[in-house]
């Protein structure tokens, strides 16, 4: 009865957890054990030292859940990497500075020291990364996206890709270069995780699920973002908006643990250190808190916002331009093909000359690191001011900001142009770098542009009761790097990232106002930086539903699905099978009951089905049916009884070529699907040996196309192999007569009705159904990361919708230029097979199924039926 | 060709999208002309004026999207009805402390004044709410949960619960009990989503969308909690939270707009009436920036995370206990059932009377309002440090704090006892009302005690490098109120609500580890205050995969689904309907092919099936069947030819019945499924008439209940009746004999088989396969909001979870007593049915397809299989 064992299940999962769990501390203990003997081998005082450490480590591993020791180490683990990067590179900005402040006797040679610096480190960093993993050019962002979305892309969480990540990104930054470490430093946290995962698996067996590790990748996103900023919440929420579509809320928990604690050590370390007092923001402000701003201010923040918008889709337009321009110009792409490291040294060498401080970046501030200008920006001063400003004496790096010829504002907005097309460019780069904080530093820029206008606009504030609050442009520049950050990466957690940067959240509704009406302007404009990324890398991706886009729920599957489906029956021949592989070139197949039911039983991996067919077609069973055949025609020759010596000769070869023969068919039915082949006598043959790889070419004649592979290659050869090979080489091609009998046997072979029994097939793919609306379908593709869906209606399959229909149907983008064609699918519509309505089309179909369940007591009628027309 | 029609598809896609929009726009603009027609008739001054207001609306929804108009008029009305509640609720505390005031000659009058005004307000409030909506009772939180997991609530959101939930709310917040408001605003802003998008439906058909009211009721909740405390980004957050497992970055957008949106109109508000100067924070705190707190204080942090860890489990225990107290003590619950004013009332007045504050309120500040204690708790004085302290003279608030008698450490702990059962006790009330605020008091007294201690241990700071910062007890009450509040609701994004609560994110650290503790302790645990409630009211929930339950990703769908599947076959009789109808009481019912192949067609609803098996014994039919047995008889008896007077009496009236009986019998194959009765002539055979509800007990021979309900009861009305009825009552059932041959006939009916034409099926069940993990189980159901899935194995149904099963695993819960039995699942591993292995198990069942399909040809021999055992 339903529900009979429901009350008890509890009892029984406990139960069945707990035994698992036993035997996995019991396999992990037995382990240790032997572990520990092998301590006792080695020598030396500290052994005994290490058994206790062994022990302590197996109490932790065995008392406390792993999650959190995972989210802990993997935290603490950041926090360093990123403490000891940004040593690092501080050290290396004050060697640029050093070197040049030596030099300043002699420009030619101030100007070689600002410039060959960064060149060689970029170039360093370009040539490493080049050498060790390409995989770490980038920002990584897109890639993890997409792996999050449960694409398997491969060497992207590897320890080459880690190490190549964090030295090229050092030097990269190191070399003061507009480039960020956001970025890169998601994909570092999730290459930490992964690597991470993959040690902490050697002592528990969690570590291996799959899900969980895609959830441990989630939570390092966001220890990523948090420990680069020591912004946690704004780490956390950032990761979620820039890498996730569905988010579940218990990893949301995760990533906050791990962010906070990877934030706090970060600043921990400061403080240790002795950078700092105690533990603030990285770029504290210090805004007055009383009057943070008017209410009457609000239409400057907006449009700082709505700036930011159109700034943020020209800055991802700009970089798509960049890096579209270089593919295409095919004399630039094959010389910087052949001298990989020119480009970037090229750049450097032209951004370093720009910002040459005694040259044109005296009007830029070019002296500066980008955490300078940032402080700067931040500050509590107004520039414009002259009188009242004058009094402060342009403390520290606002200073830079100071030129005696031109004013503040002309600087601000040759800094705001300049560093707009060099960031842009110094992204495309093949180091590892990010986009975030040279766009956040532009953002800045342009905040405090508007900001310093509009104290020079109201230098008594604009509040009219008396009190005087001057306009503080700092929180302009707070302001506008959140915008422009916000539109550039199309998320609003950067208003939370700017008030933990900050350590002040006074600006609230200013910023918030702004991020989302840049938000707005941006998103309606050009795809988010990282959306664009993945765009032009190709990698697998799903459009999100933008706003107000309400039709789209109004379009069904049923308009979007391709309805000419490739399947295979569960009895069909082999022939069936070549053919249908031949013809598609799907990952996954459809494996339906029966080309009349059309009942979906499950989906078969292409992979399957070539292993299949070509174990049916395999040498060890063609030689099988060699050995058979020449056995009989042993007899047959005995029977003759007149043999020439070449003859007896080659047939002793045969016999000792099939003894061995024999045992690999005996070992085959064991383990039949990825065997390897024998190493072949001779070399030139292996040509032949390889395993089936149909083309997947549109061949009509499908038979041809084996016998090629088999036949008539073996033809030329037998001609073109000197004589005192032919015996050996003959072992496997007897005699071109019997060529032709193995086509025969192949032929026949085909005809063989296919044995799905050691076939891998998922017996619950998923279904939708024609009435499923566009928006659910997203939703659904989204959620369970979904690669396609069969369409099904009443278990009968009547259409395919992979991701590719379904992101030509969310973009509406036409490929197909010039003419504008009939949709195809109109005709399927008009002609009334499905779309008048679902309950009548359901109607319809269950009569069919029922008709074939008359038909199998009765004489069965052909009815022409639709699906009859698709089998064909 | 696979794939020949997606590159049109998006252009495909796109007119169908525009063809859908364009009709649609043009019926509305056919309604709109309507309108204006209707307009022109209207007499008065405005009408020209109004007509312009319909353009200029028509003009506004036609040119940009919807959704954002949607979100800004939420945003909107909610930031007006937050404001406007906030005004009331100030306004009747002021009345009370006048009246108290005024009253200070005699101290009995002072008390009344006391205790009867918010013992009027309570119990007006839960009068109120109980007459016009009881739905509106409590927070609403645990039903927006179960709302947007897609389970329908009956008048959850209806415009009854909004008024009685204001109105309610309002009066219960006036009474100065401990309530909170923020509970029920996430229900007051999902109520105002669903009525709004009711009215907007006027004006489009996108609102009528079932995802798209989910996407905006999750929205909504974000707006509710960000109105309510100024707080768009921790209302966001908090929401997503609170409400969703998994949470589409789609709508986090939505959120945050219209929260923000929201909170600054909200504020605006608060300027407008000169409230404020400009736009802050609500609660703003002015702790200083330079040196907010010393790393050395980060134990005595996360010591208040940790205790409040232990304090909201122990309040939500409590909170618990009080409710299923109530309910068991049968006597009280007699009592309150009859006199259902008389708990709130008696509960005010016991609450009341302990915060008077000339009698034992003088012990815990009991004369201050929520907010007035909760700007005491963050001000920025130190009370204990009696020395320095003294200067600032107690201003404002702080007064009530310092005792004559009492020290201050004493009035808090008194604080935090009382308020601690007084919260508990207040909650349970049955008038709108939250649990928040006051937690966060509690937690803020509780962050203030620890502050002041540390503050008098370490009188001059804890830093020791010569700089004097002295300890800032306030920073501590807010860690305090964000980590009492976190552990209730098991939320961290409390942390950011208070960040935006005070305008400060210098404690940003202390904070989140403070939060985190708290919620590592209170979820290991209790569930959470909301998950308590949901439980208590026994909503349709999926507990949350906890932290490091990492046995969890061992389990199978295999181990916990229930293998005993009710089913129907595709060729199964009415009989076979009746007797799954009868032993099951599942909503759902599986379809497969035949018993045989167990192949999973669909899902079909039970109602679905009980109106086919209706209609199949349907009145219509059987009066039908009688007419044509009369009319044999008829011709039978002008044979005989002898008819007595009141035989032709009867056969007369018999007639005129039957051509109504005709009439009807002709509609019925349109319109088949749910008609509506004739009305009856007479009013005692409805009982015979009512559609057939089977009894749902354990009835085992099943036909006789069938006899019941349409044979046996007519019996024993025909001799209940009068005479002069009995003509008319004998038109359903002539005579005795009649009735017996009526059973016959029903029997004749229930053998044949089921036409499932007009039945509609779901053809696309969810499927699981038996090596699904339980992990992905969960998240695959709380993705998608799942009741239940079928489990396949090749097409073949072999089990289903529902969420009864999933809850039960993973819960782990043991609800049978005393003995523990054997789990009966493990008798089916050990038998190896399906134990085994994967690939094993599945070549089984696809043999046995194979050889079902072998058998269709061949003759069939019947061998008892799994699903063959399984069907009996």
């Amino acid at each position: 009865m339903y529900g009979r064992y429901t009350q008890e299940l509890g009892v029984y999962a406990k139960e069945e957890a707990a035994r698992l769990r036993e035997s996995g501390q019991r396999r992990s203990a037995s382990d240790r054990s032997r572990t520990l003997d092998l301590l006792e081998y080695e020598k030396g005082r500290c052994a005994k030292c290490r058994i206790y450490t062994v022990r302590c480590q197996k109490f932790l591993i065995s008392r406390v859940g792993e999650d959190w020791i995972f989210l802990i180490l993997l935290g603490l683990v950041m926090a360093l990497v990123s403490w000891v990067m940004d040593f690092c590179i501080a050290i290396c900005l004050q060697a640029q500075k050093w070197m040049y402040g030596g030099l300043d006797s002699n420009v030619l040679l101030q100007y070689l020291a600002w410039v060959t610096y960064p060149v060689v480190l970029i170039t360093f960093s370009a040539g490493f990364t080049q050498i060790l993993a390409p995989q770490a050019v980038g920002s990584g962002i897109p890639e993890m996206k997409t792996i999050l979305r449960g694409v398997v892309l491969k060497e992207y969480l590897t320890f080459k890709t880690f190490v190549a990540k964090v030295i090229g990104l050092t030097c990269a930054l190191g070399s003061g270069m507009p480039l960020g470490k956001e970025g890169p430093f998601v994909h570092v946290a999730s290459l930490c995780a992964a690597l991470l995962s993959k040690f902490m698996s050697l002592f528990g067996g969690i570590y291996e699920n799959e899900s969980r590790n895609i959830e441990m990748l989630a939570a390092a996103c966001a220890v990523g973002v948090g420990c680069c900023f020591a912004a946690p919440i704004g780490g956390v929420l950032f990761s979620i908006e820039v890498t996730s579509t569905f988010f579940a809320v218990r990893n949301y928990w995760r990533g906050f643990f791990a962010a906070t604690f990877s934030a706090f050590i970060f600043r921990v370390l400061a403080v240790w250190n002795r950078d700092e007092e105690t533990i603030t923001a990285l770029f504290k402000t210090n805004f007055r808190l009383d009057f943070p701003f008017d209410l009457q201010e609000l239409p400057a923040f907006a449009v700082v916002g709505i700036a930011s918008g159109f700034g943020g889709a020209l800055f991802v337009y700009l970089n798509r331009l960049i890096v579209v321009f270089m593919r295409k110009q095919k004399a630039i792409n094959k010389f910087l093909m052949k001298k990989r490291l020119l480009f970037p040294a090229l750049v450097t060498l032209c951004i370093s000359t720009l910002t040459f401080p005694p040259g044109f970046g005296q009007f830029m501030a070019g002296q500066l690191t980008q955490k300078e200008t940032l402080q700067a920006f931040f500050d509590n001063l107004t520039w414009s001011k002259q009188g009242l400003a004058e009094e402060f004496d342009y403390m520290g790096h606002s200073q830079a900001w100071r030129h005696p010829q031109v004013s503040v504002f002309v600087v601000l907005v040759i800094f705001i142009i300049m560093k707009f097309w060099m960031s842009a460019l110094a992204t495309t780069l093949p180091v590892p770098c990010g986009a975030f904080m040279p766009v956040f530093l532009i953002g800045a820029a342009f905040g405090r542009l508007v900001g310093e206008s509009m104290a020079a606009w109201f230098p008594d504030g604009i509040h009219s009761d008396g009190t005087i609050y001057p306009i503080v442009p700092g929180g302009y520049a707070v302001v506008g790097a959140a915008a422009l950050s916000g539109a550039v990466t199309h998320t609003v957690s950067t208003a939370v990232i700017v008030f933990e940067l900050t350590g002040q959240i006074s600006h609230i509704l200013p910023v918030m106002i702004a991020v989302i009406l840049a938000n707005a302007v941006a998103q309606s404009l050009q795809p988010s930086l990282y959306d664009s990324i993945i765009r032009i890398k190709k990698l697998p991706y799903l459009p999100e539903l933008g706003w107000g886009h309400h039709e789209k729920y109004n379009i069904r599957v049923e308009d979007i699905m391709v309805r000419d489906v490739r399947y295979i029956t569960l009895n069909c021949c082999y022939r069936d099978l070549h053919n249908v592989l031949l013809t598609g070139h799907l990952k996954t197949l459809a494996l339906v009951e029966s080309a009349e039911s059309m009942i979906l039983l499950g989906s078969i991996e292409r992979s399957q089905l070539q292993s299949l067919l070509s174990q049916q077609l395999s040498r060890t069973r063609r030689l099988e049916y060699i050995r058979e055949r020449s056995v009989a025609e042993k007899k047959r020759l005995s029977e003759v009884s007149n043999p020439s010596s070449e003859d007896s000769n080659m047939r002793a070869s045969q016999e000792v070529r099939f003894q061995i023969s024999t045992e690999e068919s005996s070992l085959s039915p064991a383990r039949p699907v990825s065997q390897k082949p024998l190493k072949p006598a001779l070399k030139r043959s292996s040509v032949v040996e390889r395993p089936i790889e149909i083309p997947t070419g549109p061949h009509d004649n499908s038979g041809i196309a084996l016998k090629n592979l088999f036949c008539l290659r073996p033809f030329s050869f037998s001609f073109v192999g000197k004589p005192s090979m032919m015996p050996s080489f003959l072992t496997y091609f007897p005699s071109p007569l019997c060529v032709l009998q193995i086509a025969e046997w192949e032929e026949k072979q085909l005809d063989e009705q296919v044995n799905f029994n050691n076939c891998k097939i998922d017996p619950a793919p998923f279904q939708l159904v024609e009435r499923t609306s566009l928006h659910k379908t997203h939703t659904i593709f989204s959620l369970l990361g979904l690669d396609h869906a069969y369409v099904t209606s009443i278990g009968r399959l009547i259409g395919v919708v992979s991701l590719k229909e379904l992101r030509k149907a969310i973009e509406g983008s036409v490929t197909v230029k010039g003419v504008k064609v009939r949709p195809p699918l109109a005709s399927f519509r008009d002609s009334g097979t499905t779309g008048t309505s679902s309950s009548e089309s359901e109607a319809t179909e269950l009569h069919k199924l029922w008709d074939r369940h008359r038909s199998i007591s009765l004489p069965r009628e052909h009815v022409p039926s639709e699906s009859d027309e698709k089998s064909q």
